[in-house]
């Protein structure tokens, strides 16, 4: 099998995205900036009640693989589709970004393709409500060992801890890996998925993770500190390399005893902060993966967050190479 | 039943959107700025070698109504989805617009809901390929006679021309329309369709339609003149009124003996000039249905044009109303 940088294990979700206001998210109980699991009749009710809308292939780590793929890096993805017209979709948007794909489509499976309602309220920040549908049917059988094997790095997304099969698949993952030799890295995903299995992530990360990815209120949640600070001390710590995102604020790396803050780089406005996170990854992964320095690696994830936050949708619009380059990054 | 400003019937068709340069148009044979009918071996074909892509409701007079929606008007629209994903996105697009959509969707049909591959090439050109899926079998009962004779006009898309039940369908809403002393509006939709049907065009042009919509090639091709002032002659001795649209030179409103030019809006830049068309039928009709004189509706067909080509997709992203207030149109 042809070598990879990455290979990311995650659910496939198609994104179906569209505007609202503030008293939208309030009147259906939402919480701004969160991920919150929905089932089928609630994603009715809210599809029925919200504005037009776009449809975008997602997903975290799917996100992250296409981010890869659009540095010019070399990705593959495991992700479970349903056999349905959005499962065509996300299959043909992941292949078209030039990332590897063969996880077969479930075949007569009740449960459809998994989608997320996302709502972009007016500051650009975005609130997803996901319906999983057959995502976290992922079988032991689908992890496909060579694949893993064939990649510097493997990345998998806190969100498969939501569902039991789904997790099974994720260790088996992780186990694979670190028997090739490879590094296992993992993103949190959101602090409420953190408080939802923090004993768990505690001892995935402590054991099995190389290396970190959390926002400010995942990492919090995960240590379950007041500060920032006390948090980023913690994962220090434990020993992990890491990389913490603060929004407008950038990142700050945990490498060894070194602190590397970054910058976030310069956005006209804010459009969609959708991705803003799968995509830092994605630019950071490159840089591990392509052996660039941590400082670096930090800056392209930076570059790529700012791309996709200028736009609607978590997939670059832009070729990513040819901004790093223009950047001087390249 | 509630009074309607428009009501359409069309194709309902999910579009997807991707980039593509001139060279992937020449490599499958495209010509650009087109509609081709295609079949399911070719769209899987094409969309196999399209890049990712995005997918957003189209459908040119489902469009219309989505723009006339915008403008504050209120417009119905009649056409066919499958029991599908696709129609549900439609489905859900179109009435979140604010459009009155009641025509069941087809159930156990083998066809899809309809879609059209629309490749968007650097100059921000449309060329596109459609599977009309399920999309033509619009049956007579489903020609809501009620909802027309609710309407002051009956708009109608000449792509129905295309498939001989959809064209029943067609004649039949004209009739029903006619009957109850509404005005009927046509677009001939494409220089292609065109040339596909144009004794039956000619036919019913003349003896059916008091408002025609046409860009310069549709008209020319219809009356099969050399220049566009000479089929533009020929429209005005059919005692019609008609707006003919002329991309970046505007449009030209001929009524009575009165020509009137339209300068078009101003855009920043030309993103995808899908739905140019449709949403300068838009303003139009609007302003036709809400009594404004011809000079001031073709005005709001270009303003509505210029909102839908600064990006990307076929549905306004801007309230179409607010925009026309700050230009003094409203």
């Amino acid at each position: 099998m042809q070598d990879h940088d990455v290979v990311g294990i995650g659910n496939a979700i198609v994104d179906i995205l569209g505007r609202c206001d503030d008293a939208f998210l309030a009147r259906f109980g939402r919480t701004k900036g969160s991920m919150q699991l929905v089932d089928a009749a609630t994603v009715r009710e809210l599809y029925d009640a919200m504005g037009p809308a776009v449809e975008v292939s997602g997903g975290s780590v799917a996100n992250t693989m296409a981010g890869i793929a659009s540095f010019g890096g070399k990705a593959g993805f495991i992700g479970k589709i349903a056999d349905d017209q959005f499962g065509q979709v996300f299959q043909h948007d992941i292949r078209a970004a030039g990332v590897t794909f063969n996880t077969p489509p479930a075949v007569g499976s009740p449960e459809p393709t998994g989608r997320s309602l996302i709502l972009v309220t007016p500051d650009g920040q975005r609130t997803m409500n996901t319906a999983l549908g057959v995502s976290p049917q992922l079988g032991g059988g689908e992890v496909d060992a060579e694949l893993i094997r064939s990649a510097r790095i493997l990345y998998l997304e806190g969100y498969l801890f939501d569902r039991p099969e789904a997790k099974a698949a994720f260790r088996q993952a992780a186990d694979i890996a670190a028997k090739a030799g490879r590094q296992v890295a993992l993103s949190l995903s959101d602090p409420f998925c953190v408080d939802r299995h923090r004993p768990e992530f505690l001892e995935f990360v402590k054991g099995s993770v190389d290396i970190l990815f959390a926002n400010e209120a995942e990492i919090i949640s995960l240590y379950e500190t007041a500060t920032f600070e006390e948090a980023a001390r913690r994962a220090q710590a434990d020993n992990k390399l890491a990389a913490l995102t603060r929004s407008e604020k950038g990142s700050l790396i945990l490498s060894g005893d070194k602190l590397i803050p970054i910058k976030a780089a310069p956005v006209a406005k804010v459009v969609d902060t959708t991705g803003a996170g799968d995509l830092y990854a994605a630019g950071f992964l490159f840089g591990l993966a392509t052996g660039r320095d941590h400082e670096t690696a930090g800056k392209l994830g930076s570059l790529a967050a700012a791309e996709i936050i200028s736009h609607i949708g978590a997939r670059p619009e832009a070729k990513l190479a040819e901004l790093a380059r223009t950047a001087g990054l390249l």
